[in-house]
């Protein structure tokens, strides 16, 4: 069977583009281009990887952008004054804390001093329960990714059975809310499997959309979908590979290979989930910066 | 097969004369009773009905508790004020706005105005929010009284795959986040359907646990459930009855007298949810003013 391949690095692109073009008319208005402002804590290798990519998302968006460091050993309280200044400070419209932070700052409560409308992550408990109260809101980068890929993709999602592996604060959760709304994208039977599902394949087996985010390669193979099904792949997980010029190569938790073949649609890893999510961080810093979704009931 | 008949009159009974005792216990220690205020707007006579009961359920808890009437004309800053003063005045420990409000009230306003720490419904976003990231909070009422009744019947639900039928934001949305969760009760495998939702059975006839919240009398017939289910029908209409004293009878989502036989736990309405719902609003506020979840991390 022919699949369509989801191609987010192509779609962020296009993303990416039309809020360049949004940036240029907000500055020919006489405004200034939308700030994002990441907060990196520590020196850990992957969030330095993370936020350099979120940083250069902006410069193609054209926005103004600001890494605010902190070493490894920069206080709750002082953290805390940071956010208070970033919360006050008009010239900033978002701002990101670059997760995971060091143990001896409590995560959540750093997270709830942001201001929910600087909140560009969606993070924040207020936005986490507008979104699941059907209310505007910042939706976090992942689910709104996803949900973009399926929209501009033009995949019809009412009526249709979404089955969601995995039910992280970030991914999962947030995305079955989305999906259940009387909304489109939206307006799916949800179910949600995790760890304490026991025959997941009962439950993937009837999915139209299916959409993976554990984190354990190949753990969905051809015998475990249906035909004709869309399966968005959210796993990275870095594994050692001998012909990789890094040495490691990027895999998701669908044995693609095995899986597409009997697949309508599906997302690469990478190149497919992964970039959407920083244009879906871009997007969320331009409405901000322009129509701010708290702002609206 | 016999069904145990999972009598929420009798439990909400056990769960109110627990509070009580623990009413009695702070008073003991010098502490002032917990006080629950009720914001009424207009005379809707459901309202008028559903206040009165939870009045007399903090009359049986010994908890202090205040009807506070506005007319049907009241202005939507007027009613700020008042949720202001609410929110300020540190004899009352929560408070509700009884719903629905006259449509020149943008009801989401209001809702969003009360101190999550006072919001004893579980309405505001900053307690959906919580709810969903697991985090302690005020749970809604009858999600509460769900989670309640299968945990003080024995009812295990790990593992479990429970389909919730209805996305309501005071019933199916909170209900399949708090079932999802890595909790007991929850690690449930959950399933939400709604209105857009095809072939309701197809999916209902999977249920470990059944939960119904549409407000469709004879919804659920024996055809659509399997053998073994355990059946929470929170929908509640009033049909016309010739036979009663009052003209009309309470009925669920559920077809009781077809689906019972079939079960191995049902609620009956009434006398099932319904109890459990003031019951649970009587525990927030207890909780509200002895242990604070919005203070817990």
């Amino acid at each position: 069977m022919a699949f369509q391949l989801l191609n987010g690095r192509e779609l962020s692109l296009t993303v990416l583009t039309e809020i360049a073009a949004g940036v240029r008319k907000l500055i020919a208005a006489g405004r200034r281009a939308p700030h994002l402002v990441a907060v990196l804590v520590g020196n850990d290798l992957a969030s330095e990887t993370y936020v350099a990519g979120k940083m250069r998302a902006c410069e193609q968006c054209g926005f103004r952008s600001t890494t605010l460091r902190f070493g490894n050993d920069v206080t709750q309280a002082e953290l805390l004054a940071a956010i208070a200044a970033l919360n006050a400070d008009d010239e900033v419209d978002g701002f990101i804390v670059q997760l995971p932070l060091p143990p001896h700052i409590a995560e959540q409560a750093v997270i709830e001093a942001i201001d929910p409308r600087k909140d560009v992550d969606g993070f924040h408990p207020m936005n986490v329960g507008r979104l699941s109260i059907g209310l505007p809101c910042f939706v976090g980068a992942t689910p709104l990714g996803l949900i973009t890929l399926l929209d501009r993709y033009g995949i019809d999602t009412t009526g249709k059975h979404c089955v969601v592996v995995g039910r992280s604060n970030i991914v999962g959760k947030p995305t079955a809310m989305l999906l259940m709304q009387k909304s489109n994208p939206g307006n799916c039977t949800v179910t949600v499997c995790h760890s304490a599902t026991p025959d997941l394949a009962r439950y993937t087996r009837m999915a139209d959309i299916l959409i993976t985010a554990v984190g354990q390669p190949g753990l969905i193979t051809s015998s475990m979908v249906s035909e004709g099904v869309v399966v968005l792949d959210v796993g990275i997980t870095r594994q050692p590979c001998a012909t990789a010029r890094s040495g490691y190569r990027l895999v998701g938790d669908v044995d693609f290979d095995d899986v597409a073949p009997h697949c309508a649609a599906i997302t690469p890893v990478p190149g497919g989930v992964g970039p959407m999510t920083i244009a879906s961080l871009m997007r969320n810093t331009y409405l901000a910066a322009t129509a701010n979704p708290l702002d609206q009931s």
